[in-house]
């Protein structure tokens, strides 16, 4: 028995998609204990865009160790904290003209958005905020509550309130959703419907976990409006897919929306260390009290400096325009998929792609047939049956490409089987 | 104005206990931009257990990273997870023949909280959780409800459920706190008495941020046996006072109590890199499924890396015999101070101590006037009156008489400025 | 200042709206202590369907007291109640083919419907219970959830839980009720909508608080449907338009569904003395346990002898046919008030009749000027737009035309005025 | 099979604890349908504290019925009502100078529970209320939280939310009730101690259904002394123990203690009929808007005739000197039973005693051969252990003295019989 059967726990889940030990990684690719090389389809779910080890990042990390950088500092004022808040500021913010704070807390994703759920009720005095089915926010209470997966919200062991669950906007259900909205203002305008104006809305503009759905520019125009009408707040959870995902820094960029609270992490640290980050408009940020809600690791220097060169892909168009032609790259070779129907459907936005398998037990298959063939991709959605596309941005295209070939492959060959 | 004034969040705090920018560390000194040098006796709320930069273990985090080890792995199997989780197995677990299995998680303390209070909830069917006045587990609205500050608590603007409070036992209200156990025990037997037995306690053996207040060992071995009547879960949160801090691993070595579950998080990562862990006794284990409490950073090779440094401390008793004399030291400087009733109170255990003020006006000048003469110092307990001193466990004598004596110079500095 | 204003609670409402102290009642008249009297289209709230001291009713309850009746006996056999139950199997339960056993309660309303969320959880293990818009189920904690007016709802000073509102079907939304129904269904098939299947759905068929809003056939149909799929108890609560309100006992007689479990209580016992009894389907019942749901009224021996009094008025049609021709008045005489545009629409099933004036002033104007006329009437709806009318079915004609010609003058008095 | 066995619900409860007929009752007796007489030691859970069919009641009644009196008012102004409030202000209210309003609702007591509880939190804008052990308040949602039996608790299908239980004062338990109330003082005082203040704390004064628990005087002042430091509304939910009971009007009387508010129901309404009410101090009922707590059956005017003649017992000391004298009587023949082992405990304040045979099984015995040789009785407190001797305070001394007999009897029987 190894270590891992013998002394971690049951709960344990990718160890079992991914039966090896992993050594080294580099870009697109993770080696394991025996030198097999297996290329990255799946980016350590959504945190890697700019590839394992990224070699700028890696140098500044080395640096800082070797002048005995501060690494921990809760949320002390250090110098890599002031240039890459400087470099935010300056590379992101300003060019959109975003008036936002920078939040920094524990550095998961859930703890972001616990943040931002807080400051919602607290700046409102209201209860309920409204998230949407398909939707992943976290694990943590406040956030789970908001998760729509029933195999998570059963695991709470309580129940899980104070969140309310609307039809998110998807391709084939988006009439359905826009009537939704509208039915909600009705409601919110009636002092006997039962319902009242939520807190805050939170949403993300493409549910990664929940199977690759992309709202529209126009439900999610109509989204903010409606919050607007009402003083609800608009949080958008772009943990998963903003830095960079969608061609763009913000995965709304091409939105024409301004939410009041954007809760980023995984990507924002660039290197797979760990950090969170809530971009908070300066009228709601004033709710705030000193303290009022703190977190150990929310100064994680080495996060900071990674983060930094993570920005400097933002100050010019090469790196998003690179990802603009992996997506051609990935919609071709896999768009025949759907018309041979081998799969249902293509989808995304960005270098987020998800193929709808129409089964988890098919999409379980091609995941297993992957790794076995040297790619590792991961499964999302209802019951797992989308396989979920999302490489580094930084892939090389050889790799992209046999990547891809192995993934067709395997879809075929586990539909051949199935027929 | 700085970039922090410009643009960081109003919820900063620590920003203005210590108004300046650090830029590097050393063992237990931290250097501000300007090269001013601060004796540290706050160790990043507890997590610099080993000194900011430990050598070893920033030797062996630069030799991972230019070796491309893996960074981010999830819960992937990676060899230098292995690496930590066999060393913890053999130099903590083992010789206490403790079976507990390793669950990771987001790597923050309140992440390794919430699982823990999901876990007995599910495997007992029960929705309550007890916890003590007093205590602190985090921020995250699971853990939220069993932190006792009501500072934290009305920040969460909904109501925290599903947990209640019961007096915690204290040097000077030790009577009450054993009767408070016999009386629940007496509820829990009573069909009729509208409380039932919760799904766990959940306990700090010292409770760090209210106000280092240490539980006896009587009232540990009561609770735990109260827990074992009633089939509730012990949670020890052990989170702050662990990883050698009390002068053995764990808090609870000399209790003579078995927890079912043990948070740990600040300290276990070594170096200020972030990582949580509990602790499961396999019998609860098998009530997790694979999956089913998930975490983007649950797998922080860096953590993993110098976080096995930071247990080869265990492997001997070196390290142990020194903070037992440091410890001497501390308490020998400081116990005039309440002799003469410049301060009311000196509680603590191990290198974890408290100076209790008594006010928290009182507490905060103290704090203020240290940091202007190069020492740093955290205020906690009740309206933050008791000043906490911990220090890397590895701080050099000489730094520690000179925090010592800033310390007692700024508090009779106080008293005598505010007679 | 009378004893009223002295020493009654703030908080009376329609001593108010009728300020008069009224001593005697016949029928559908009520007499003031100036002997002024007044035409009653309000009937008690839709308590009495028989008119004030109906004469076969008083006879009955005073032979009862005469030869010391038991009065009050909680879940005791007494011969009333035997009797009560005989008449209401034969005379309703079994010419419907009703397998339903009757639980007494509590003798309100809200103790009928708490009763029946608590079997419907408890036999389901599911928390959450679908009310709709415009619903009134009562004031009492469970009850008060499903109620959805706010100025109620904002009273209970604790959140309000497991109770969630859908839109209910109206004439004019009819299209969007039917849409919510199915995008409910959709969700519930959906493991990762964030949202599960209910314990209950909790409908009244015609909201008469809400504004007398009238369900259709189909809308009625396509919820039981909804509800059994998903094993949902139906409840409809038949407490305001039961009873024979509507031109039948039940008002869902003429729909072809067949509820689970039923909840009356207003007119059930006659005349006007409490009593509250669900009707409750055997595969439903078993749920309960000796005893589990309690109550010191539920058995109120005085309202069984005026009730079986009631039930005789259904062993044949000719009070049902009576009804159908005095709405047949009621319709004629208040349609020209919707067609000439002094009101907006009259809307109804049987003897309860909406006037929807559009303007909670309006109404409130209107209500006041016939109390003053001598006809007192109630406004129901959002805001108190709709004036209800729901006379005694027994009202004799000549009372009915002349309330009815009281309230259109009424209506054209305060329309003018306010022109 | 009889109606009740073919028809009635499950939950039906005394039905088969007293398996007859009943048909007529008379003061102490309830006759069946064979003739049988049963001497009434249960009164109707505590209702008929002036007999079954009082004779001046049935008169009023009657007579009020001929007369064509309004029977069912709402909250409107009537004559009845007038005199009854009238009455009750002379005789109860003016004399004890207490400023009290009369709020009235659904004629239920846990109607009377729902809206004092929804008054105290709507008042201090808190939600948590404190009970007590073995207290009994209700079945609907709100005061089922407070409801401390589990088998009553388990039945909701839903968290019961928003009460706390503390330790009530018993004693055998009186040190620990005292302790216990000093320990909340002491936690509320501490803005870190996870608790806060309550809206209010509701109290019996005697815990009936909880096993005739009788708190002394010293705890409950110390516990108005607790109300009034932390701005909590002190309720006495004086159902079941009020209206003479135990010798005075109130069961605080000889207290020295002033209730925010004060609970009434089963005994106001005199002969049996529904009717709840609740005094609310003028400072606290300014809290309640028009029609913010409704109820259809707030008006009954047959409890109000009938519960102004009870209200005339009161306007000397007659009645009151007759119970101290039964309850001498009382004590005088159940005394032996503790002494000789026969039960454990005999206690009680004026005409509720509990006489505590240490078992349910025992104590249910009891209550069957008592009925078999005539006398009804109920079993209380935790497990049914405690026979509750309630009899009509209107009782014959012959029949008190049978009654007594039985009793003696069928305890040594059970007795001897188990021996």
């Amino acid at each position: 028995m190894t270590i891992f059967e013998q002394r971690e726990s049951n709960i344990r889940a990718y160890a079992r998609t991914y039966p090896t030990v992993f050594v080294t990684a580099k870009n697109a690719r993770q080696i394991d204990e025996d030198g097999k090389e297996y290329i990255d389809f799946f980016a350590g779910a959504g945190v890697l865009n700019f590839g394992h080890n990224n070699p700028h990042m890696k140098a500044a990390m080395i640096d800082y160790l070797q002048k005995d950088g501060v690494l921990h500092s809760l949320d002390m004022q250090t110098q890599a904290k002031a240039q890459f808040m400087q470099k935010f500021t300056d590379v992101i913010l300003k060019p959109r003209n975003m008036p936002h704070r920078m939040q920094f807390m524990g550095p998961t994703g859930t703890n972001a958005v616990e943040a931002a759920m807080k400051l919602a009720r607290n700046a409102t005095g209201r209860h309920n905020i409204v998230a949407f089915s398909q939707g992943f926010h976290g694990m943590t209470l406040g956030a789970l509550a908001a998760t729509a997966n029933e195999y998570f919200r059963q695991a709470s062991g309580v129940p899980l309130l104070h969140v309310s669950h609307e039809l998110f906007d998807q391709e084939h259900d988006h009439e359905a959703a826009l009537t939704a909205l509208d039915a909600l203002g009705h409601q919110y305008r009636d002092p006997s419907s039962g319902i009242k104006p939520p807190a805050a809305f939170m949403v993300e503009t493409i549910q990664a976990e929940g199977g690759v759905n992309v709202a529209s520019k126009e439900w999610m125009q109509k989204l903010e409006k409606l919050a607007k009408e009402f003083g609800s707040v608009l949080i958008v959870d772009d943990i998963q897919v903003g830095c960079g995902r969608t061609g763009s820094y913000f995965s709304f960029d091409d939105m024409g929306i301004n939410p009041d609270i954007i809760t980023l992490a995984k990507g924002i640290g660039g290197a797979g260390t760990p950090m969170a980050m809530n971009l908070v408009h300066p009228d709601l940020d004033k709710h705030w009290s000193p303290g009022e809600h703190t977190g150990t690791f929310r100064g994680q220097n080495l996060s900071f400096v990674a983060g930094e060169v993570a920005l400097s892909y933002f100050e010019d168009d090469k790196l998003m325009s690179e990802v603009v032609e992996k997506v051609n790259t990935v919609r071709h070779a896999l768009e025949p998929l759907v018309s041979e129907h081998s799969a249902k459907e293509l989808r995304g936005k960005g270098l987020i792609l998800g193929l709808d398998m129409g089964s988890g037990d098919v999409a379980a298959k091609v995941v297993q047939r992957c790794f076995q063939k040297g790619l590792m991709l991961g499964a999302c959605g209802s019951g797992g049956r989308v396989l979920k596309i999302i490489p580094p941005l930084t892939i090389p295209d050889a790799d992209l490409i046999e990547g891809l070939d192995i993934l067709k492959d395997a879809v075929r060959f586990v539909m051949e089987e199935a027929a």
